[in-house]
């Protein structure tokens, strides 16, 4: 038997936050983004993303960092693996290329724990589901959110073109609305974890 | 780091199932439970209950065990521990109660496995969270869903009042509606573990 599992949650206020070059996302619209993955597909296969579910506590309640684009779009940290790249070593280079510094020894030592969620993009299409759906044999994606545990002290550096928002757990709840399928449900994906709430 | 676990899941048809007494529900109303919850808090404190998921596959798709009452409410099997009890145990009694044989040399040697949800009442009404809510300090009960792994043969002795449904992932996904949202939202925990499909 395996027992909730606690998780030391610093306060925001303990992490600095700088600015570095922007990030552009690669696609401008949707449609652009499931016409490069059709074309990546063809040449790679099924394509394997990892993100990371940042956490940070305010108020005794914890907050995930998000990466906002515009003024709506909310992402978690991460992105799609290189061929035959390892999970946890492709999600610490996207970690580092999403929030590092580009001076490597102000890079956190991301320690990337647990996969708490997986989802999969059965057709060239938005929508994914936490379970490969039946008579699909052939999935176009495989997304998988690993919990990441962050040390009491870290400097994250935020692309100039994103804003990086702690959002808290009661405002992702039963937000589909807002966050999406993926990110609405990570309190429920959470919800076994112990949060030891630190403070300094 | 932890990597996903693999579940093994039988087919429904490996399974026998039986009838028994019924069990009937102890309130009439949810005004009536939520009634009760508050006298047994007077007396006892927060209520912390125990659920069992417990997985079969039908063409190799898992599916959930729900306990139907009339003709729309489904629940899991499981049910509220004594005060001071022990969780695994208290779910083995609740799970020997609502669908063991009579017979105890028939009742499945329930496997309880990891905790997957929490869920948190932070009144007396009918809502709940995954998270036990900021400036809650009194929470009035926790619900707790365990992983139950079951073996290739089992009986079930299925209450005469209830009935006993395999519920495939798909349609509880997306389908607070019907399941409500502790249910609807199990694919999603259960989105992290590779179900091996046995057949026989």
């Amino acid at each position: 038997m395996v027992s909730s599992q606690v998780v030391n949650t610093y306060p925001l206020s303990s992490y600095t936050f700088g600015t570095k070059e922007p990030k552009m996302e690669k696609d401008t619209s949707v449609a652009d983004r499931l016409a490069r993955m059709k074309v990546n597909y063809m040449k790679e296969g099924m394509r394997t993303s990892v993100e990371g579910i940042l956490l940070v506590q305010e108020h005794n309640h914890p907050h995930i960092l998000l990466l906002q684009i515009g003024n709506t779009f909310c992402k978690l940290p991460g992105g799609r693996l290189k061929p035959g790249e390892n999970e946890i070593e492709g999600l610490k280079r996207k970690l580092t290329s999403k929030l590092g510094a580009n001076s490597p020894a102000l890079v956190p030592d991301w320690q990337i724990s647990e996969c708490v969620a997986i989802w999969w993009r059965p057709n060239f299409e938005t929508i994914m589901y936490p379970y490969c759906p039946p008579h699909i044999t052939k999935p176009k994606e495989c997304k998988k959110l690993f919990l990441v545990h962050l040390s009491e002290r870290e400097y994250f550096a935020v692309p100039k073109n994103l804003k990086l928002l702690a959002v808290p757990l009661f405002e992702l709840y039963d937000n589909v609305q807002r966050y999406g399928p993926v990110i609405s449900t990570i309190p429920q994906q959470l919800s076994r974890f112990q949060f030891k709430m630190i403070t300094n």
